[in-house]
This record gives C-alpha cells, structure tokens and sequence, in this order.
C-alpha cells in the first residue's frame, strides 16, 4: 500500500466513509453505492471512487460495495482493526467529558490512561480509571508504549504537554486546547478547537 | 471582497491565525512576520502571505505585520467582529462541558440557549442559563434570529435537530454528533468527531 503516495485530504475523508458505514451496518443494510455513500455524505461519487482507488478494488462495476469488507478494508488502513490504547492529559470540564465519553470502542481506540496537575483531582476516579499526577506523565507512556494521547489542558499547560508526550515516544496528538502546538516531524497533530470551526463557517454568513 | 473566490482551505486558516496572533497578543508582543508565524504553525511564510493576500495588504514588505492591526482585519473579514450568539442543543456529558467552556466568549461566540429533551435536564440551569425544552427549539430559534448552533445530542438525534435548525433559518451548525449531517446547499456544517481525527492519524503510524 503506497501509503506515502496518497493526499491527506484523502486520509481524511476515510474516517467519514467508515463512519457513514458503520451507521449503515447499525441499521440492517449490508450493500452500498458510491452514489448512496455520496448523497450521505454530501460528496460526489466519483470522488469517493477516486478515493478508494488509492489503494485497491473494493467493488464491482454496477453491483456496489459490500459495506462489511469496505469497512474491514478501510479499517486495516487506517490501522484501526486494531485497538489504540489512549492517555488522556487534562480532565477540566471538557476532559471530563472526553474521559466519559463511550464513542471510542469499537472505533479503534480505548483510554487507558488519565492524567491531571490538580491534587484535588489526582487520585480520583473517572469510570474505571484513576486520574493520575500529571509528573509521572513520561515514565507511564513509556512504560506502556502509548502513541497516541489527547490534550484537554487549558492553551497555557497544552505545549508542554505536547513535548513531554513526545519525549516519551507519541507520534499521534489530538489537541483540544485552544493553541496550535508545535512537534516534530513524524509527530501528527490534530486540533479539535471548536470556535475555529465556527469561525471558519461565520465567513461565509 | 471576493469571497467566493477564496478556496475553502484559505478560509479554513484564518482561525488559526488570528489565534496565534491573539496568543501573541496576550503575551505583550506588537509585531510578527510571516515567517515567525509560520514557525509557530507549522506553515510555510511563503502559504501566509498567500493566504492573506486574498483579502488585501497587511504588512509591509520587510517590517511585517502590526499584529493588532492584522487581527481586527482577520476578525472582519471573518465577521468575528461582532458577537454571534449561539445555540446549544444537548446537554449531556459533552454539552455540558460545551456550555461551561469560556473560550467562546472574545472570539466572537456567545451561548444564549440550550435546549435538551430529557424532562430531567429541562428547566435546570447551567451558568447562567436555563436548559430548554427541545420541543420549543424551531420557534425561539426563529424568535432569537439564531444563525449558529452546535449540536451535541447522541448520533441518533442530530439529524432532526439539525433539520428542525434549517427550517428555523440556521445556517451554520457546528457538529458533535458522530454522524455526517446531511444539509441543504447554503448551510455550513463542521463536524468535530474526536475519532474521525485519530483514525486520520493512525493511519500514518
């Protein structure tokens, strides 16, 4: 799979399509068009085909896609067939939130880890999980070979975060605070600030 | 301005710069450059000025930019200048981390409703504001003049939120909800689904 050789914004578009799948399956249908697919999901079905021919043959001409090897094939190349364990760093409110959340299994990904720098937090219980101090942030990545992590610190905190994370080891940054942060290379980030999205959208009211 | 003629992907960065430049504000800084910017962002000087030069001249060829100056133009031009007041519909565990985060405020947002459908939530408060009975959505959307909602109900939900929204004259729907939004041309959406942004980067890992 010539993984170097595809678009990010093809990357991006793969979660869609394996959401919009799953959403389907859900509901009892088991075949799928590009055109069905599209309509869903407001993109056109010869750029949804454009996509999939980045990296194989995933259906027939004029018979559509069987929506669970689509899906079991989208999911080995984003490389959630698999399940990510996640650290979370910062459990305010949104963090709270995020740790409560139970969207995450079954779609690849299961926090295992919570981190917080507030001792009235340290020690306490979100679910299952122990909300731990923050200062043994480095040595618990390493120890369980995280590579994935989420930042719900407040901006001032969240760079620092970041460098300690990958220090330890992460390659993959999903950053809720409100600061673009800086990484290396081979460092991804993404960055969840919802009044970026909602600015992005007023421009054009 | 020639607003439609500015690719999406344009428009998608001015978020991201105006906050970095409110981040350099707060730290007491008057000026920058393309290229310090650009360090910061992980985004080449060369796409900077690009990007800006759509929308006219912001600095001047070797002394850059008057940061102040170039964040109210950034804010106009992304009608940031005012404040949008903001609907939010659904208050769970998410919503309510939503409802509770003050970073909205200054940025151009502001929440002036929340509406949930659970008799439980109904009628208590959070902050300042009452939770509102979903089934009162349509009208005092259309009462209030709102244009800008978030939705933060279970995936099974949002699609009938955001169609009673539209009818309400919403245009611009900000999308918690793990499911694509299907909407009539001229209505914005964005989705902020936290594993569709992991998945996008497993892939590279």
């Amino acid at each position: 799979m010539p993984s170097g050789d595809v678009p990010d914004i093809v990357v991006g578009r793969l979660p869609i399509y394996l959401r919009a799948l799953a959403h389907m399956t859900a509901a009892g249908q088991e075949i799928t068009s590009s055109h069905e697919l599209g309509q869903k999901l407001g993109i056109s079905s010869a750029q949804i085909r454009k996509d999939l021919s980045h990296f194989g043959e995933f259906g027939k001409q004029g018979t559509g896609y069987r929506i669970s090897h689509l899906q079991e094939q989208i999911k080995r190349i984003l490389k959630v067939d698999r399940e990510w364990e996640v650290a979370l760093i910062g459990v305010g409110d949104l963090g709270h939130a995020v740790a409560r959340y139970n969207g995450f299994k079954n779609r690849g990904f299961s926090i295992g880890l919570l981190f917080d720098n507030d001792p009235a937090k340290i020690g306490t219980r979100i679910g299952d999980l122990e909300v731990l101090d923050v200062a043994r942030l480095k040595d618990l990545l390493m120890e369980q070979k995280i590579k994935v992590v989420m930042i719900a610190t407040p901006a001032s905190e969240a760079q620092k975060v970041a460098d300690t994370c990958v220090e330890a080891g992460v390659t993959a940054i999903l950053n809720y605070a409100p600061i673009s942060l800086t990484v290396p290379d081979g460092v991804h980030v993404q960055h969840l600030d919802p009044v970026a999205y909602l600015q992005r959208m007023t421009y054009y009211l």
